[in-house]
């Protein structure tokens, strides 16, 4: 194992330490979906709930918000599965789509953006790579490009050979008796890569398209052209399977808020400004899911939609800018791994075009460093979503400002009524716990298990060990009784308390470092004497010993 | 509003505070599905969450289970979408049906097993009644029931008036110009009665089977014969919707479970006994969805499997039945509307047949009344589902028990190697803050709001509420310290603390009653004078006065 973080190395602790398993594993597993194990299952509702309770039960802390009044959110709980017009209004039904390749050869259906990165990464192309250039670079002893023929002799033997059985689908594997079509043989050296991976492909050469890279990254085979692909799975409710009855998996938690905006005005005593939050499942049929739960069908999202009048959706967006970046970094992800990026004018999506602005949160996972993938989105959304689902509705959805508007002759404002703007926080759950066990993951050579689970005491599934040194002497029973009375001080707090008696204390120890439980309580033969234990805490590995009626205080304060 | 429960009552009351709202309300809702509103969706987390610490994180308060260890229990937190086979395994591809009717006039679907139930609440067939037995109770003066050439003339009247408006579909609506069939025109009078609405339905008299009730208890059509339905919603993953890529919505939350008890055994240090528990959402395509959130489509679960030796499964299904009752009653179920009931040896499922016992905590609905509704079911599912996982994957699902077998020359037990059997607690979690409601929600004509919502302090979505008895004269600025003081403490106790200034202070209370929000606390004049404040408590509508440094301690004993 590498000091680097290596995601092989992060999914293997993953399976091991029972934080992430692949779904249906007996039956070998579900393409783009994923369980949690124990400890992942704790993590992750840990995450959840430190989102809902600095979003919902004390918003941002209790600090002010962006014009100075605390900050307002109710949360809501809304279906996955809604009236599908909810789905046309919102534009999914129309637009939600990828343009997407399929592979004539091996039938896999690819996201036509992804075909570029999934190249790059796939073998059959860096071994291609190898056998064009050859073993002298390309070049010859004079440093000029060798001749194309010697190219093309090359190609022929690395299909023949590798090719069979890394690219199987390549045109030029099966038909490597043929020629390379003429204009590749006739074409100057340096032909460029993208174009030769086109034509290993389909035989054909593509010189008047260089920029065009066609190729199955699984197999060789030459692509179909894009096209577009709706990226939300379908069911029937009832028991006629037919397009009346046509019902959709919400592809994001977001619309079931906007389509609650009235019930919550109208039974609620909030007012704009405020926010509606809601966390649950949501599903894309993604046509490549990958990077381990970065890119799942099924996942999590924890939403807040912001209304506030048109005039302050810029303070806002600012607000919830920092404040969702602060958030992230207060549960962990403090260092380098995280930033946060404006969007370009030209990645706004349609309704953020004179908006005040979008940005992600980002984290740099392994897959993506030295790049970086979005963990959170927040976007100026205006009043898109509920003006689409005004006129969809043909409900009004306007809201009455009773504190806004020219004054009346009695002194008092006149009111206003407006479409609020939405400033949208929109994080992914599943992506949060995949960077906060990326972020916890820490190579150390010198431990016994090479790898520490950093995690935020907050966020960590196993809160405290309690072990006796041997299990015999009397120390089980003292560590049995502390570990049953910490279980039960500090069952609220979102983690358990272990205790264990067998195997040697250092195996227990390394366990403990990759379940990344914070602090080890160890009962010895001193503590029969004296009352004390040892201390071991997870991230220096130092030990000291406390009196063993002050671990509950101990552990209160490091929990926070 | 009488002073009995009435479900119209609660589901008004559920609408108006922000409890349960129609799910895609503005578009006209979709049958079976149901928002949680924001007092809703935090009162359905608290029970969750009540759950998840009283099983997961402090299984039974700490007490010992059946053979005297502490209650071992992990959680997870699987997919909705598993690979369709494990519905192949499970039995829900080929049995988890209903038998289904269809109504041949107005096409709606129907539950055959629901049909009389429903029949019986229709309005068509209540005016039927009336209709046929007269003004004179189908009586003569004498006593004697009256010829049936009489009872004729008053259907056929009835099926040119009510008839026509409330059942449609009938038959003898539809052909009130003919003769009734000639088996029911000369029959005896004290026809049965399913049989008049099945000859009123259909135009033919029922004479040889009494027992049948055929006709729709929304139009008064002939229903069909009952046929097979799968309750399973299905999607698609990929681009290609065929067989090959078909999936399912999950329709338990058990089955991710069971498919996972190697990856736990293998990497987690659990031994049996132990169980492993997971909350989350579900679907089942019910054909007549009812009941408010009773029987809806979409619902989420709380379930517990607990693995154990086959020799313990009796001592086991009886602490878990006894367990999870006295939990439902300390969440505040307490009343005669609970009870446990064991089922009898003929309604047992058929991995059930020789087990340990199957029994459900059922609920006094207002909708069940003066029968119960299932809340949870205990049942012992003995080694049914490992062994049908274990049959269809091919992988060994066998635990090794080394506390267990003959002892080895060491003196050591050998071992045992053996399929765990299984005792199942499922909770319906929907069901469950149904219950909740239903249970406090009290009529008091005393009371300004009519009605009083009786949480238990844990579950209350609001825990307390600050008010100025006016708004001015510095007591707002008091009641917004105070409030930003409990909320900042008892954020995570999973409640908002509300504060106010508008209206009077009795329409402010009357809310709060309605809202089921245990206590408020008000600052009047005599605060500012004395640093009092009065105390309200919902259930006794009793006030004192405490000082108000007193007030986060009062809470905090109060909310336990």
């Amino acid at each position: 194992m590498s000091d680097r973080k290596s995601m092989d190395d992060i999914m293997a602790l993953c399976k091991r330490r029972g934080f992430i398993y692949p779904a249906s594993e007996i039956y070998g597993g579900i393409n783009g979906f994923w369980d949690y194990g124990p400890l992942g299952a704790q993590l992750k509702k840990n995450l959840r709930d430190a989102w809902w309770e600095d979003v919902v039960l004390l918003p941002c802390g209790g600090n002010p918000g962006a014009t100075g009044e605390p900050v307002s959110i109710v949360p809501l709980d809304s279906c996955i599965i809604q009236n599908p017009k909810v789905w046309v209004a919102s534009g999914h039904v129309g637009g939600f789509s990828d343009p997407m390749c399929t592979c004539r050869q091996c039938k896999k259906l690819l996201r036509a953006d992804h075909v570029p990165d999934l190249l790059r990464e796939a073998a059959w192309v860096k071994s291609l790579a190898e056998a064009e250039l050859g073993a002298t670079g390309g070049r010859d002893e004079g440093g000029e490009p060798v001749a194309r023929s010697a190219e093309i002799g090359r190609l022929k033997q690395w299909a023949r050979k590798a090719g069979r059985k890394l690219a199987p689908g390549a045109w030029l594997v099966r038909n490597a008796e043929h020629q390379l079509s003429p204009p590749f043989a006739a074409a100057e050296t340096e032909y460029p890569w993208p174009a030769l991976l086109h034509t290993v492909a389909t035989g054909v050469a593509a010189c008047d398209a260089p920029h065009l890279v066609s190729a199955c990254p699984y197999c060789g085979g030459d692509l179909t052209e894009p096209r577009q692909f709706n990226l939300m799975f379908h069911s029937y409710t009832g028991a006629v399977f037919d397009e009346d009855n046509k019902v959709y998996l919400r592809p994001e938690t977001a619309q079931g808020i906007f389509t609650n905006f009235k019930n919550v005005v109208d039974t609620m005593r909030v007012r704009v400004p405020f926010g509606i939050a809601q966390t649950g499942k949501a599903f894309r049929n993604e046509v490549t899911p990958r990077n381990f739960t970065f890119r799942s069908r099924e996942f999590e999202q924890m939403e807040i939609e912001f209304f506030c009048h048109p005039e302050e959706a810029r303070q806002w967006y600012a607000f919830w800018r920092d404040s969702r970046m602060a958030w992230w970094q207060a549960i962990g992800l403090k260092g380098d791994n995280l930033r946060l990026r404006e969007h370009d004018q030209d990645e706004l999506a349609h309704y953020a075009k004179d908006g005040a602005g979008t940005s992600d949160i980002e984290y740099r996972f392994p897959f993506t460093a030295p790049g970086f993938g979005e963990l959170e989105g927040i976007a100026h959304r205006s009043d898109f979503d509920l003006r689409q689902h005004q006129q969809h509705s043909g409900v009004k959805l306007e809201y009455f400002d009773n504190e806004r508007g020219e004054p009346a002759p009695n002194g008092q404002p006149k009111g206003e009524r407006y479409l609020p703007h939405v400033i949208e926080p929109s994080a992914g759950l599943d992506r949060g716990v995949l960077a906060v066990l990326c972020e916890a993951f820490t190579v150390d050579p010198a431990r016994p298990s090479g790898v520490i689970m950093r995690f935020h005491p907050r966020l960590a599934p196993i809160k405290a060990a309690v072990f006796p040194l041997v299990n015999k002497d009397g120390m089980p029973e003292v560590a049995n009784t502390l570990a049953a009375t910490l279980t039960k001080r500090f069952a609220r707090r979102g983690g358990s308390i272990e205790t264990d008696p067998k195997q040697s204390i250092g195996k227990r120890y390394a366990r403990m470092d990759e379940a990344g439980c914070p602090y080890c309580f160890t009962v010895d033969g001193d503590t029969l004497k004296d009352q004390t234990v040892t201390v071991r805490d997870r991230d220096t590995g130092g030990q000291e010993r406390i009196a063993i009626e002050q671990v509950a205080t101990f552990l209160d304060d490091k929990l926070g």
